[in-house]
């Protein structure tokens, strides 16, 4: 049985990020930071998703010597610059607060029109293994956010992002529809690869 | 008495433009959009300042025929990718709630070190006559983003805002120095000639 660390205590992102590894990935088994023994986790002060999760990567092998795979991922408003961009997580100013983000982001594009709410979902994926080798993967969807928020599944901004080319929104598609489009889903599964390689040599 | 219109139910925008006016353009008398016979004001859904205060100031010339002067101005973050911008006024999702906005765009900012807290507060003037004719000013002042709000004159973002070369926020400034190098003065000032000549011609 071959360990992974996922360098999150987000219980739904790990819950994604495992579904991914383990249907891709035979035999891996994928923990979370909640499994492993506490250890200081580094402030994500850059101010690009690849600098976030290489970050959280790196403290996760320092801490614990695990092959250890982060995401940073968050939604980019055309309208917004691009933000909330690396901020998603804390746009509201409350850590994790999916409600709170989603309805600020809603009052904020208040009055913009729907040919102007195109956004998209960035999501950078780092592997960093034991003995120091770094890998970076970004998935990237296009869409565009909804009047309301639409479904109860996923999490974050899932339920005001319509993917392009769907009829519903992320927080209505199936978790396995979700992987499939997902900027997560195609970040982790162009890691896949080098995570096997690298589980395979231990 | 030449009459000019500002396109502003904002008392203390009001009263920033009207002082600076009075003090350049002798004899001149400044409304408010209070001062006048309500009519329908257009969203302001442009992505630019300068578009938004041409919105307004249209707006003004077509219900009221006076000479109008309108400002769109706003804060631009660089670690926000230049937002709040134009959504500056409503960036808590509640439309002109000081406090909460500031509450925001300091959390929001909350992981950001001093020296990426730089941003610029933009102010786009837009001056029409009944006869048609339209102008333009853009005032920029560069500055810092403070670790808490500072003072309590001014309005908007001033108590987070210290201009470079400053000691104090933009809300611990008099009036007269706030004026004096704020994105608001710099731009109605390159304004004064036009109106001025305009007010003339009447």
């Amino acid at each position: 049985m071959s360990q992974v660390l996922v360098a999150t205590h987000n219980a739904k992102k790990l819950t994604e990020l495992r579904r991914i590894l383990v249907a891709e990935i035979s035999g891996v088994e994928v923990l979370g930071l909640d499994d492993v023994a506490p250890y200081d986790e580094p402030p994500e002060v850059e101010n690009t998703f690849e600098g976030n999760a290489l970050i959280k990567a790196r403290a996760a092998v320092a801490a614990t010597s695990m092959p250890s795979l982060a995401d940073d991922s968050g939604i980019c408003v055309d309208a917004l610059n691009s933000m909330p961009g690396v901020l998603s997580a804390r746009w509201s100013g409350t850590p994790r607060d999916d409600a709170r983000n989603n309805e600020l982001l809603l009052a904020q594009l208040a009055d913009i029109p729907d040919e102007r709410r195109h956004a998209e979902f960035r999501c950078a994926v780092a592997f960093v293994t034991p003995d120091g080798d770094e890998f970076i993967e970004i998935g990237v969807v296009r869409g565009t956010i909804l009047l309301a928020g639409r479904g109860s599944n996923g999490f974050g901004y899932d339920p005001l992002f319509r993917a392009d080319g769907q009829t519903y929104s992320n927080a209505e598609l199936s978790a396995d529809d979700k992987d499939r489009i997902s900027h997560r889903g195609r970040a982790l599964r162009d890691m896949v690869p080098t995570v096997a390689k690298a589980l395979r040599r231990r």
